[in-house]
């Protein structure tokens, strides 16, 4: 631990995870300071629409205000860094859908400003907007998906790519004037995934200025069973192919989750049977985590394996948080602050 | 004109409306700059559920830029300041209703951060909070009405209760621990009316440190033939009642509004046959202003012909703005901040 801690106690280090779903608690909480983590992308929704998400969003509030010793929501760079000196964890609240839209370009302006600063263009199936990487075909960013893109631009959210298609990505990062994210998903020539992205999103992402936060998600990598070493080999690989600013880590972590959430997280409302997502039908629960990765206590096992790989002091604070932290500073902004 | 240009260019004076209802576009803003206003509550919602909220207020968003160099939307006591030292509108959002809320008490820190600093605790039905002027029997402040109190009061949203009923209103004076506000209504020993208030619940608003504004709606004094005198007297007896500094302006101003829009203030959702509220059948429409108030332009009118009747400059300034913005400016605080 010996990185993060030293580094946290000067101030300059920030670790940053691009998503996690947990069952949020007091006892994760205090895992996340375990493992000196300064802020969470943390997931408000999945299949819900406006009116759900509202109710999401109050939970959220609930939550932030019950454990306000613990954490501070966070709307803009600086609640990061205010986060980080008063030791608490920085929350981001983001949907991995646009179905709180519904056909309402109004109400990204609306779902903004009660703090849903990410949001995923698609969940796993085709909307309003474009397609998965699930679907057979993906016809690229539709018409009112291209002005959600500029909206979502004009009020400084982020647009996030990460189970979004490979036509709907590409046409995304084209239109969109800012940089977006995929902020939980590997290179799939590393780890082959329709979830995993390609060379072609990746290289547009980094000529965009985006950021790819890795994944430890088992069924991304080699399952539970994928070493440490590997994980740093990942990480590694992507930052020759990249560049070390555009490389952060997203873990996608989900603990103590209930089948019920799992269930509803796969199957939404769109099918009656059992659709497995980066699962299986051998493999069809909640993943078993890799043995350096059990929780968010773990993180420095990343950034020491990292230092021990020989990458820099400097690099390491940049995947571990600070490309995250330059990002989102920038990309919380309204484009006309830009 | 002289009072509000004088004062207003010392910046030393503010005309704050406690309600206007009016079909919004670039022209009433004008009027309302010539009539020297600094800031006016505007009617958000009558009778719509969360799901039609969020329409209605991204549709002032929507306003707040296309208009961005008249106006300015305010959320705290400095926005209207702000508004004051930039010579710009400052627009408080507020529904007359707590429908938006349906029966989700997260839902009222959902819509205080969308903008909505304001909700009037019922229309003129009962609803799941308590019962307005208009019901034969007032059962008071309901449970869930109670949380929704405190919740307005923690959160800092006023407490509107202009359209409550008698007991529900006392009810609610008494529940809250902070200054309630009627914003459009008057004595109903001057003028006769169910939606005016009665001694009682003036005095519990007095006492509970709370703001009256006087309206000019037709049906709410003697119709349009009630003469600017009869207006100073109906503001100098109730600052006699209630002392000046609980004594403001809430016109009621309704213009260039379409008969739909009036059938639907009037019936919302809840029956089939006309409800005339303060209107009646032989005077079905939209009223008729008095000669001295055809529109916000006309405020100088009214401290032109306070100061006429010998009313300090100071007292002046209280009940055209001062008081509201005392009010505002502590009532928009979150209550910690208190």
């Amino acid at each position: 631990m010996t990185l993060i801690k030293e580094e946290t106690a000067t101030g300059t280090m920030m670790v940053i995870d691009g998503l996690e779903l947990s069952n949020w608690d007091r006892d994760f909480l205090l895992e996340l300071q375990k493992g000196g983590v300064t802020c969470v992308h943390a997931c408000c929704g999945l299949w819900e629409n406006a009116r759900e998400t509202l109710s999401k969003v109050s939970e959220w509030y609930r939550f932030f205000r019950e454990h306000d010793d613990l954490v501070l929501p966070v709307k803009r760079g600086e609640d990061i860094r205010k986060a980080q000196d008063e030791g608490k964890i920085g929350i981001i609240l983001g949907t991995q859908n646009t179905s709180a839209l519904e056909d309402e370009l109004g109400l990204v302006e609306v779902f903004e400003q009660l703090g849903i600063k990410i949001m995923q263009l698609t969940y796993n199936n085709q909307n309003l907007i474009g397609s998965s990487c699930y679907e057979e075909n993906d016809a690229g960013l539709s018409r009112y998906g291209k002005l959600i893109v500029e909206e979502m631009n004009r009020v400084g959210m982020v647009i996030d790519l990460s189970h979004v298609g490979e036509q709907t990505s590409l046409d995304a990062i084209r239109h969109s004037e800012r940089p977006v994210a995929i902020t939980h998903a590997n290179p799939d020539w590393i780890y082959p995934s329709r979830r995993n992205k390609s060379r072609e999103v990746l290289q547009a992402l980094k000529d965009n200025g985006g950021v790819l936060g890795l994944c430890a998600y088992p069924h991304l990598i080699n399952g539970p069973e994928t070493s440490i070493d590997e994980f740093v080999d990942l990480i590694v690989e992507t930052i020759d192919f990249m560049g070390v600013e555009h490389v952060a880590i997203g873990t996608d972590l989900t603990l103590n989750m209930s089948d019920d959430f799992l269930h509803w997280m796969r199957m939404g409302r769109w099918t009656h049977d059992m659709d497995y997502g980066a699962g299986s039908k051998s493999n069809p629960s909640w993943p078993t985590w890799p043995s350096w990765f059990k929780g968010p206590a773990d993180f420095p096992n990343i950034s020491d394996a990292l230092l021990d790989r020989g990458v820099s002091r400097e690099d390491v604070a940049s995947v571990m948080g600070g490309n995250w932290y330059r990002f989102f500073d920038e990309s919380f902004r309204r484009q006309k602050e830009m």
